[in-house]
């Protein structure tokens, strides 16, 4: 790579608020954007059309849309119609139905062949391990155990150049989070959080998700403009 | 799962002699069977009709064959026609051009996912770090690493029955992978090792893998059917 250039940074884009944002902190460290998007089956595959909507806003270069076997998610209800996404829960340490097995790991893995394929060192991604839903793949010692994994096992961790992850909402609020993102001028009315959305991509406002976002905007003092535009439409 | 069930063990199955042999070790394990095998655009795509093959004749109960994105893998003399398989190669310390980005951990994401799924908790996968090709995704380390990363960030792992990898195979010379595999009952003419195989899958004798496996039937001392069958046939 030419030392003048910039260097790239491969952000996890699912097209929700907090990998939105990450993009946009990519982009303020001075990297060139690149971004990856997974349809693994999700129901909440709506998301991805906000994904290719934050890509084109923030400037990414390539955005790559992978598709995951649908088969390696049962028990997710994320995944199954059949489970349903649970509604104003309680959100506690346990871990809920939404979790989908190996999700970021396997989103990583992806990362991670891209980056010694396009020569990136760089991953960026959205985990947050205080207002979330208790998925164990969003600790911080998660993401150092792949991180070292990757580094044994890639040519670019033997050569001396290993793929880092940056995580950089690890330990924000939701709040923090969105006060960040609208500093650097994130649109979130493009984005998209709900678990079980409407065909148009309307929030349900109970699932875990939609609560940590409002609760989010409410503790930050401004409308989400997902929602409140809804309700200017409405009036 | 009931405890007086046979436990299920999931085989990486590529259709070469290694992870054959590795699935006939599962079976002599205890284990009912299951195996995962990939399609990412490889040159020796020919392998996959192997592990078919070998599922087929071992009694796997559930072999699920997936497809990863030819994307992820660029720089590969596996993945990339334009760059040559090396023939005739000093096999040294060096990671050599038939490196694929990732590949282990990609492929081990995909089990794990797949563990979480039907229930599973072992998976068997056939690198070796003895006659190998010096890829670091083959190494100890690397697998003991991801297993670790596997256990933190699974709700499995979390729930106190953490998916164990086992690979057998890692401290034994080809030539004793070849003996144990001949005393379980492995038919070596059912698989495939070559990295550039013909259309009829015929091996071409000269790359890493071709060298690796004659060396390892001359040194214990027996044919190896896929080559002298071919002799046979021929006079």
């Amino acid at each position: 790579m030419n030392g003048s250039e910039k260097k790239t940074a491969l952000t996890l884009l699912s097209g929700g608020l907090d990998s939105a944002t990450v993009l946009y902190i990519a982009r303020e460290r001075g990297f060139r954007l690149y971004a990856l998007s997974f349809e693994y089956g999700q129901r909440h595959a709506y998301e991805i059309s906000r994904a290719r909507l934050q890509a084109k806003n923030a400037g990414v270069e390539e955005h790559f849309i992978m598709r995951l076997d649908p088969t390696l998610f049962r028990g997710s209800a994320l995944t199954e119609e059949k489970i349903p996404v649970p509604r104003d829960r309680t959100i506690d340490s346990e871990i809920p139905v939404t979790y989908v097995p190996a999700r970021n790991m396997l989103f990583l893995a992806h990362a991670f062949a891209l980056c010694e394929s396009y020569e990136i060192e760089d991953v960026f991604i959205g985990v947050n391990a205080l207002d979330y839903s208790g998925y164990p793949d969003c600790r911080p010692e998660f993401i150092a155990a792949l991180e070292k994994a990757a580094a044994l096992g890639m040519k670019s961790g033997v050569e001396g150049h290993p793929v880092k992850i940056h995580a950089p909402l690890q330990t924000l609020s939701k709040t923090r989070i969105i006060q960040e993102g609208l500093r650097l001028g994130v649109d979130y009315g493009a984005t998209s959080s709900c678990y079980d959305p409407g065909p148009d991509g309307t929030p349900c406002g109970h699932c875990d998700s939609c609560v940590l976002r409002e609760n989010g905007f409410r503790e930050a003092g401004v409308l989400d403009p997902l929602t409140s535009a809804k309700i200017t439409n409405e009036s």
